[in-house]
C-alpha cells in the first residue's frame, strides 16, 4: 500500500480534526446505560445515530439489527475487491452507569475538556473503539473514494451489561459476520506504550451448598454426634490444591496448551514492566504460586481455581456456638487454551461431588461459561498493527496476554472461528469509574494509527 | 432421718398450698431481666424481695451483696450442728428477656394458669429453683424449728445474661460460700422423669483471621499469583479434624479423663432414651462422629472443635470474582475434664499459627474459656436425691451428661472445690422462649422433694 495514499487520508482527518471532535462529543451525549432499563431508549437512540453515520460516510448495509436485549449495530464497506481481505471490528456503543454520579466533575453525558483531557461517560469504553474506526473509514472513503480492506462493523450494545444476548446472536448471523479477521476494538494503550493483548482467559463459576441440619444446633448439646457442613466445606477447599497450589481437579490440566517457545522468551522479556505493575495494583507483599511457572505464565497462561466466597454459621462479633446448618463457598476457574468450560465445570462437579456422605447434603452447580481465547501474537495481522503504531506513535505495540476474561472473545472465537486480534484505542483512565476521561492529543492519533492499520492490512495476504 | 419429721414438714407445706403459690407468682411478677439495662431496678427489687422473704422464713445473714453486675442474694442457716453437713444451694433470680413479646398468649409477668399450666417468665428458669428451695426451708423450720443440715443459699442475678461477675465475685467471697456439696438447682425435668445432670463440658471459643491483599482482588489479573485466604482458611478448617472426625489439634486429648466402667454402662443403659430425644431435637437423619466412642460419650464425654462461623469474599447471590482480602473462621471446642480451657485455647492458637507463611498474616485468639465440670455421679449425695425422687415422683433420679457448658458450675468447681450435684425443679417448657410454664401439679411435688432431699442429705457422712 502506498504511503501517499495514506498521507492522503491522514491529512484529511487532520482537516478535519475539529469537526470529528465535534461528532465524538455528540455521540458521548447520548447515555447509553445498557444495565439500566431506564436508559433502553438511549441505547435505541445511540444505535439510530450510529446507523445515520455510517449511510453518511458511505457505508452500505447500515442498520440496527434488534436482538434478544440491545440491538447490534452493523454496516460494511465489501468494494474492495475479492482479493482484498475482510476484516470484521467489533467496539461497543454501551456505556457504563455513571454511580456514583456526585464524584463527578463534570456531567457524564456533558463532554467536558480540561487540562488536555475529554471527560464524559464512555470516552475510553468503548465509544472511542466506535467513533476512531467510522472516522479513519470516512477519511480513507473521502481521500480516496475506496477503502484498502473490506470492512464489516459490528458495533455491540450490551457488552457492559454482560453481553446476553450475544451468543445467540452470532449463532444466528454467522454468515453476516465471515470475514478474514476479526479485529476487537476495545481497549487501549499507556499514554507513551501500544498495547495490544494477545489472549484472554476463559471462565468457569461454580457454586457449592453443603447441608446439614435443618437449623443451626447448639454445639453443645450436638458437638460430637452431628456432622458439620462448615467442615466438610473446609475440606472441598483445602483439596481443591496441592500445598503449592495445583489444582487437584482430576483431569483439571489435560487440554491446557503449552505456549510456544517465541510466547515464553516474549513473556520473560516483558515480566519487569508487568510485575511492576503488578505489584502496585495488587499492593501484596509478595506473589504466590506454581512454582514451575514464571509470575505471567501463572496470570495468564495457566489456569486457576479461585474461592471467591466462603460462608456459614455465624459471621458477626464475638461467639455464637452453633452447628450451622449449611455452609457452601463459590469459585471462579479461569481457563487457558484449549480448555473447555463446560468440560472444566463438569470436573469440577464430580469431585465435589466426591465428598457427598450418608450425613450431608451436597449441591453443586456451575455457570458462567466463557471460553478462553487465544488471539494473533505474531502473526501478519499483528504486523501491520507494529508497523501502524510506528508509523504514528513511533513505536512498536507491546503485545500481552490478560489473566482475565471478555466472554464475547472467547464466543466469537468459538463460534466465528477467525483469526482475532486487539486494536483498542482507548488512552486515558477511569473507565468504569467517575471522571473517565480520553487523553485529547490521542484522539487524532488514534485517528491516524487506525487509518494506517487498514492501509497495512491490505499487504498481509490471508491466509498466511 | 425419721420419716415422721419428714411428714410434719410436707403436712405444713400441704397446708400452704395456696399461699405458696400466691408466693411464688408474686416473685414472678418482678421482671428481673438482667440482659437489659432498663430492668436494672427491677433486678435489686427481686433480690430486696428475696431478702426480705429469707428473713421472714427465719434465715440468717439475708442480704443482697453487690457484685459488679447484679447483686447476689445470700441467706444461711447454719443451726444445724457442727456434725451435719453444709450444703451451698445455688439458683438464679433473674430471667430471660421476653421477645418476640407478641407471642405470649397472656403477659409474661402476669402469672396466669391455663390449662394446668402456670405461665410466667422465669416459671421453669429458675425462679423455681430459688422459690422451692425457700419454701422447702420454710416449710421444715416452721414445723420443726430446725433445718436437718446446714445450709447456704446463693441466688445469682445474672445467669442469664452470661454471669460476667460471677468468677470474680466468688473469688472474693471463697469463705462466705463454702460449704460440704454445692447444690445446683437449675434444670429440670420431664413430665414423668425426674433429671439430674452429672457432668457439663466446658468452652473454649477460637478465631481465626487469614488476611491476604488489602482489598478483593480481581480473579482474572491476579489468580495465580496472588493467594487466596480463603484457601487458607480451608486448610485450616480441614486439618482441625481426621477423615473421621477426631480432633488433630496436638495434644487435644492429653488431658481427657476416661469415664469410670459404671458411668460408661450407665451411658449405654440410657442411650436408647435420649437417642429418640437428640433425634428429635437435631432433625438430623443419621448421627456421626468418632467411630470408637457411643452416642453419649461423643456427646457428654469427649471434646469437640465444632466450625461455628466461616466467611470470605461474596456471598451473595451469583458470581463476584474476587480473591478476597480476608477470610476467616470460628470455632467453639467442647471441653471435658480433666482439660483445662487456656491450655487447649493455647494449643488451638499454636495449632494454627503453624499455617503461617509469607503471603498471608493469620490472626487468632481465643476466649470465653469455661472450665469443664464433672458433678457427683452415683456418690451419697446422689443417692440422696434418688430417694427424694423415689418417696416423692415414685421413681428414681435419670442421671445424665450435657454436652451443653454452664459456666458458672465450671468456675465453682475450679474456684470452690467442693463436690456438685444437680437438683433442678422445673418441669414445664418454653424456657427461654414465650409461654414459658410451670406444669402446677409440679410445684407442691416439687417442694415436697427439696423437703425429702435436705432430711435424707443429713444421713449422709460427709466426707464419704
Amino acid at each position: 500500500m502506498s504511503e501517499q495514499a495514506i498521507q492522503v487520508s491522514v491529512a484529511h482527518a487532520a482537516a478535519r480534526r475539529e469537526a470529528y471532535l465535534e461528532g465524538f462529543k455528540e455521540l458521548l451525549r447520548i447515555p447509553s446505560v445498557s444495565t439500566d432499563p431506564a436508559y433502553r431508549d438511549e441505547v435505541q437512540r445511540a444505535a439510530d445515530w450510529l446507523v445515520d453515520e455510517m449511510a453518511r460516510i458511505g457505508l452500505d448495509n447500515c442498520r440496527a439489527i434488534p436482538s434478544e436485549g440491545h440491538p447490534v449495530v452493523y454496516g460494511e464497506w465489501l468494494r474492495a475487491g475479492q482479493d482484498r481481505p475482510t476484516v470484521l471490528v467489533y467496539a461497543h456503543y454501551d456505556v457504563q452507569p455513571v454511580d456514583p454520579l456526585e464524584l463527578w466533575e463534570s456531567p457524564p453525558f456533558e463532554p467536558t475538556i480540561r487540562d488536555g483531557k475529554l471527560f464524559a461517560r464512555g470516552a475510553i469504553d468503548d465509544k472511542c473503539g466506535v467513533f476512531v474506526n467510522l472516522k479513519a473509514v470516512e477519511s480513507i472513503l473521502a481521500a480516496s473514494g475506496t477503502l484498502p480492506v473490506n470492512v464489516k462493523f459490528f458495533f455491540e450494545g450490551e457488552e457492559e451489561s454482560g453481553s446476553p444476548s450475544m451468543e445467540p446472536f452470532v449463532k444466528t448471523h454467522k454468515e453476516l459476520l465471515a470475514a478474514d479477521l476479526l479485529v476487537i476494538s476495545d481497549g487501549g494503550s499507556y499514554e507513551d506504550q501500544p498495547l495490544v493483548f494477545s489472549s484472554l482467559r476463559g471462565l468457569v463459576a461454580g457454586e457449592v451448598t453443603v447441608r446439614g441440619p435443618q437449623r443451626d444446633l447448639h454445639s453443645g448439646s450436638f458437638g460430637g454426634i452431628v456432622h458439620n457442613p462448615a467442615h466438610r466445606v473446609g475440606e472441598i477447599v483445602a483439596a481443591l490444591h496441592d500445598d503449592q497450589g495445583r489444582v487437584q481437579i482430576p483431569g483439571f490440566y489435560d487440554d491446557v496448551r503449552p505456549l510456544s517457545e517465541a510466547e515464553l522468551a516474549y513473556l520473560k522479556s516483558t515480566e519487569p514492566l508487568f510485575r511492576k505493575e503488578l505489584e502496585r495494583q495488587s499492593g501484596v507483599r509478595a506473589f504466590w504460586g506454581v512454582p514451575e511457572y514464571s509470575l505471567l505464565e501463572r496470570q495468564t497462561a495457566q489456569p486457576t481455581c479461585d474461592v471467591n466466597g466462603l460462608y456459614g454459621g455465624y459471621q458477626g462479633p464475638g461467639t455464637k456456638t452453633v452447628i450451622p446448618a449449611q455452609a457452601g463457598l463459590k469459585v471462579s476457574m479461569r481457563l487457558v487454551a484449549d480448555q473447555d468450560p463446560h468440560d472444566i465445570g463438569a470436573k469440577f462437579e464430580e469431585f465435589v461431588r466426591g465428598f457427598a456422605c450418608d450425613t450431608l447434603e451436597i449441591e453443586v452447580s456451575t455457570r458462567g461459561e466463557s471460553w478462553p481465547a487465544r488471539l494473533l501474537f505474531d502473526e501478519p495481522p499483528v504486523q501491520a498493527i507494529h508497523r501502524a503504531f510506528e508509523a504514528t506513535w513511533g513505536k512498536r505495540a507491546l503485545i500481552y496476554r490478560q489473566g482475565g476474561t471478555v466472554p464475547v472473545v472467547g464466543m466469537f472465537k468459538q463460534e466465528l472461528g477467525m483469526p482475532i486480534t486487539n486494536l483498542g484505542y482507548g488512552v486515558g483512565d477511569n473507565g468504569h469509574s467517575p471522571n473517565e476521561y480520553y487523553t485529547l492529543a490521542h484522539f487524532p492519533l488514534a485517528i491516524d494509527t487506525a487509518i494506517h492499520f487498514y492501509h497495512y492490512l491490505a499487504d498481509v495476504a490471508f491466509p498466511w
